[in-house]
């Protein structure tokens, strides 16, 4: 089964390495470019390279990002020489935004420099940033607007949050190779991921919403809460901050209009309202079993919702 | 005694390592930055560069470059993703050669960027680029011309040399920093760098040999040969390329007129004519002790010539 999955960060990210072990190079995740940030010189888009990580098996998968015993002699380094340092860097990820930094330097787009990373570190499936135009996500927050990455390292997370804008978004299109995997996918897939900055900024580029209903394959959103909590990262935080639930039933509202279906966990206490068709499952993904045992689930309901 | 060492590749930075004993912050290495190349995203300056790692301690002395036991995580991550490999560089080397990349974009000067770096690594003289303005210095060979790194690593250093272009200087100018070392400098000491390719570009931006000429302080070269030949490196195919003998008399041929005396090696088959002052010295540099030993030589014989 062709998938086209939607992704940001660790939750989606999760989901695809799981898909990718079931349907291989069927797979092409849609990842989130709303977070990336230039820093120590290098250009860092942290939800592709995230992806790229899980599908790798490169990952931190105790910690959730990062990759696994990775040195960080270059950033020790440029510390000791006087370069900001609230942004940290371990040297195999620093290597692949170098690359990708002197890649887009050159002229290239960010998807061939993506494929290109994918490719060289062995990935089956394909890893497609949203657009190769540059979006990024501000903060809305009482002390105005901060970019992404600077709110949730500089300032914690803690802010409250009263909106989220995309700058760039008016000017941004998908990428063709977005728009084909959408097109020929039999099934389209919302991972759960944070829907406001993760899938936020991806349904927000013009056409991608008309893209994703034009295509005949079912779509389906699988719910970032697990028994009524996200399992990591501030979802909470950015639902409150466009004021809705912070709940399954608060993000099947975010994409009402667009989904055919709903995997929301076992144990929510909020479900989608009727209209929602909503398939309950274990959605924690613990281990490799755990993220294979969701994708198996999500791909066996799509199939019953073919067309 | 303050004093402006002209330097280039690993002769002149040992010299520079010597005298930093002797003289401490009194010491301003003007290196030749001829040899600039950008390769793998960043900047990379090899003689600034290698001139601060012999006198923060760094290098690797017994291969004479290099950063001792350094890693090459970064640049076996980009050869996995694609980039170009002719040109390595090891985790620390290109940190600095990231940081400095990302300070000239941000529109930095080179002589800045150099200081930053050379204070991050704890170095007490003053490491000065000899200009900011770009020079590239190109081989001409028979196959037509090749820029520095790549005649010396992609070539290694085997076509026969027919000249040397040094593209950009007729638009360089010495820096406001090298001008006042000059200008201050109880002796101006030209390394016993390779004349043509490390001394001849800086010795070839407009103002600098008038510079050195309208300095009160005396002017003394060191011979790179030593007993006859060069310890390291290609100088005597760029002495041939360029039609002089390749000894000391060829040398202090390339500096007439602007020296006035010469330390050669007590060995030397070929000392340079009886109008030149010279001091026969054993200039072979062993260890630190011979650093320390040809530097002192050379500030006595300098304070011996002072006016």
């Amino acid at each position: 089964m062709r998938v086209a999955l939607l992704a940001g960060g660790t939750g989606g990210a999760k989901l695809a390495a799981g898909m990718q072990e079931e349907i291989g190079s069927d797979l092409a995740v849609i990842a989130n470019t709303g977070d990336d940030v230039e820093a120590l010189g290098v250009h860092v888009s942290p939800d592709p390279d995230l992806v790229t990580y899980w599908l790798n098996g490169e990952i931190d998968a105790e910690r959730g990002w990062g990759i696994r015993d990775d040195t960080f002699t270059v950033f020790e380094r440029l510390k000791r020489l006087g370069a900001p340092s609230w942004f940290g860097l371990s040297d195999r990820d620093l290597a692949a935004c170098l690359y990708r930094r002197e890649f887009l330097d050159a002229g290239g787009r960010p998807t061939d420099a993506q494929a290109q990373i994918a490719r060289g570190l062995g990935v089956e499936a394909r890893v497609l940033p949203m657009t190769d135009a540059p979006v990024r996500t501000q903060v809305i927050t009482a002390a105005g607007p901060r970019a992404l990455q600077e709110y949730l390292i500089l300032d914690g997370g803690r802010p409250r949050v009263e909106g989220v804008r995309l700058e760039g978004i008016e000017a941004a299109e998908p990428t063709p190779e977005a728009l084909a995997a959408i097109a020929e996918a039999e099934a389209v897939v919302i991972g759960p991921s944070n829907p406001v900055i993760s899938i936020g900024p991806i349904l927000a580029i013009p056409g991608m919403r008309e893209a994703i209903a034009a295509s005949p394959a079912p779509v389906l959103a699988v719910s970032p809460y697990v028994a009524g909590a996200v399992v990591k990262g501030p979802t909470d935080r950015f639902m409150e901050g466009i004021g809705r639930p912070t709940t399954a039933a608060g993000v099947a509202s975010l994409y009402a209009g667009l989904i055919d279906a709903m995997v929301v966990d076992e144990g929510d206490p909020d479900p989608p309202p009727a209209e929602v068709p909503t398939l309950a499952a274990q959605t924690l993904m613990e281990g490799a079993a755990g993220r294979v045992r969701l994708a198996r689930t999500v791909l066996d309901y799509a199939a019953t919702l073919a067309p």
